[in-house]
């Protein structure tokens, strides 16, 4: 634990209106605000403000009887309570969250336990108009005994407090891998899960029965239309702070002239809307890259489409499927060629599936 | 617990975009995916969802005082639960969800509890257009002890995945008794419930000063508008998927024009406003017959009337109440003579009341 | 506990339209309906309504770290849920609420608490319209246990049910004090705090550090636009049945043409706003002051800034702050001159902070 007394001889607080590109240094280490203990409240709000219905995040009976201790939260809930904590140091004056890599579940995360975060700037890269720059960050949460439970990386255009005149060169790491080795994810301990989980979804489709050629694309058949109560409770529930999902008179002079979804919300609505077709997925254990393609806004209705790319065994009993998790808005998903246009969400995913007994 | 060794013999998969009328067949079951665990954000998000006051569901010093063991959840959230899982496979494809019959509540559920729940086709009868049939099916939740806790019939008009050109013969039981013997009545053991009950909610009515004669009608003064997030919110809550009520962009070509809110939702929100009144109430027992007699939009208002019809007594601390509890839409409700065109709801409710000691 | 026996012999029912000015005086006492236990629940609505980021009632590890046996529930919360209780018996035919004071907590409440909530008529004043009159109530709200949690005063306007022809003369007490000793303050037994919340929060502003000397004004950087759905759902979880904040058909015909919005939504925005700046607020300790300047409705988005007035130490570990707490909506919080006009909220508070070590 940091103490006080040793803070109060290095006074660097955080600017009242938020970190800017020039006040980042590749190196630099954030210790962010504030520890979240996750309540059986949060887990019914996810299932309210998304539809989630997989039965490992919302059914005891079936958590326990494939080896879970208790009830694990959705992967998803338990990513955007993260990543609402670096939002206040990273991306409170973000022009736009540019995308993620290498973001793996290392534990599941139960009712009960606190979560903190912590985050390092990694990389910087300023752009050529000078009035902005992309700040590249690695971010790790932990829970209340100090294991790492998630890690990722994102990228985030900031404005600059003041334009640079002088061009400068990128600093520290601005590239990284699009893929996930198997061996770098984390598979929770699981037995007899097949029959469990045909139980409860009624579902025979199981890691075996998947050719994940990248030819399989499923659309999904839902739609989910946002209201801006919805994303508002989702972004608030998260704690995240980002003045553009909030502040409808700040924002009417914006651009958009309007309030903008929280990008995670949409991959959550996502996730829930692909439960149609992919119902025995135990949980997702990575995302190895993903970018929010264009703007969601209140009224817009989003629909999900899955490409089934690759599949590798993880062991005796559980399998990944590689998933390229589409979202689209506003569109007809039976029917529609569906072009990047209307794209809202690319999602590269590894999903964990049971496999057969 | 159904093994999936046995089920990949019999491969009968959902279809991807539900089923039709003609899929149907008298006697066929169903077990709906996925089993769900009762939590106390499910509770917290029923009050903030319908403002419901019942002290039975929201006091756990008069449900333990009155001798449940622990808090019951309120029976509405118990029913959208259970009902929830049934619209994936029953009214995925459905226009209209025509009427309820021999809804019992046979057990209280309890945070913790885990509600699963089955279906059987008990009557199907072709409509004259042969362009729709409406289904008649028995449901029934059970707990993770496989103890059943709710049951119930219902109907719903489906289509047909294509027009039939033959008329065909109602087949099954298509027809059901409006009413439910106070023998077929499931009251739990309480003790005391009179003094706990008046020192919770201040009225002095119980079971043995009602006169029900269906000459009472009691006008509650409340009105709730509901919006598009409230609804969402809630249907999501109970993990319904039905098409309807999400999706805005496929509604609009809808003869509404625009999404229809869960008739469940309605009932809730008539059931709370019916608490100023009728404070004593317990719980419901039962719903003898129900229908939604016009469909609810986001922007109208809610009101809610109450005939109480009947009276029994159950045993010598419970009696039973007949209330016929009608919805009205966008009406004066202290004024106006209230008439079917503006009625949204009319459900025949058995409500349990503590007998003076 | 209250025997129904002996409240039959005096059967004084509430008014099935409430209660109004002329049916009041001066000594009667109201035990309201319906106790309300607080779940986990509650607490992640409460985040997800407000954005509250306090780590003392979102982080298990940081209250039990200073002290608490457990997660206190955010002393807003508590107010609300108290305040709810009172409505139907005293501001179900209220103009407006016109004032706070002495509002004091008086002890922590935790998840599983049971709330109830008793109010006494103080005073009286009616107006010279004769339309309206001025109820001054003291209530408390009191926890399984008996013990008394949460003590306030407050001034409501409410109707007339038949305009009086002659004055009468203001009875009771109708003057409160507008200042509360520090002596009368109940801070928690905590420890080690300013290490906890320092590590918590990341600021290194303490009790010590704050210069309360009415001069120094914080513009919290945030703001947050309010929904109709928002503050429905705050509004009804704290089972509070104002008809003005409900009821859109009602409302239309109303002065304002729509639902006005909870002023105690408000104080929990502004509050939640307050966070940044002063990020290291224990808790709330009392309202000295308090009223809604203008009314609030949805779409308006809420700013807020901190006066800090003075301070004063309670004990070794904890200071008090007392801070005018302001709201105001669709301003430029960073730039505009702050007047009345676009006032919605003046609150005179007194916080606890810890005190450096």
């Amino acid at each position: 634990m940091r103490r006080l007394a040793s803070a109060s001889t290095t006074p660097t607080p955080r600017p009242r209106d938020g970190y800017f590109f020039e006040d980042y240094q590749v190196g630099q280490h954030f210790h962010h605000a504030t520890p979240r203990t996750i309540t059986a409240g949060d887990v019914a709000l996810y299932i309210a403000l998304t539809g989630a219905r997989q039965p490992t995040h919302c059914a005891a009976t079936v958590a326990t009887a494939i080896g879970f201790r208790d009830t694990p939260i959705d992967d998803m809930l338990h990513f955007h309570i993260a990543f609402g904590k670096t939002v206040a140091d990273i991306s409170y004056n973000a022009v736009a969250n540019l995308g993620y890599a290498d973001c793996r579940f290392l534990r599941p995360v139960f009712i009960g336990d606190t979560i903190r975060c912590e985050t390092e700037i990694v990389g910087l890269k300023q752009n050529s108009s000078g009035k902005t720059g992309v700040v590249y960050v690695r971010s790790n949460a932990s829970n209340q005994h100090d294991e790492n439970v998630l890690t990722w990386v994102r990228w985030v255009m900031v404005h600059r407090r003041e334009a640079s005149i002088s061009a400068t060169k990128p600093e520290g790491q601005t590239e990284f891998a699009a893929t996930i080795d198997d061996s770098a994810i984390h598979a929770p301990r699981i037995r007899n899960a097949s029959d469990a989980m045909y139980n409860a979804t009624g579902s025979t489709l199981f890691w075996d029965d998947i050719e994940a050629t990248g030819k399989m694309l499923i659309r999904h058949p839902g739609g989910m239309t946002i209201e801006e109560s919805d994303h508002m409770l989702a972004t608030r529930l998260y704690q995240n702070t980002a003045r553009v999902h909030f502040d409808l008179h700040h924002m009417k002079n914006s651009r958009f002239g309007q309030r903008l979804i929280y990008g995670g919300h949409v991959m959550s609505i996502c996730r829930a809307l692909a439960y149609d077709g992919l119902e025995n997925v135990l949980s997702v254990a990575a995302i190895e890259a993903g970018s929010h393609t264009n703007p969601t806004f209140a009224g817009d209705t989003i629909y999900a489409t899955s490409h089934l790319m690759s599949k590798g065994a993880i062991n005796d009993d559980v399998g990944a499927i590689r998933i390229k998790l589409n979202g689209y808005k506003n569109v007809d998903i039976e029917k529609d060629t569906l072009t990047e246009s209307n794209q809202v969400l690319s999602l590269s995913m590894i999903a964990l599936m049971p496999r057969k007994k």
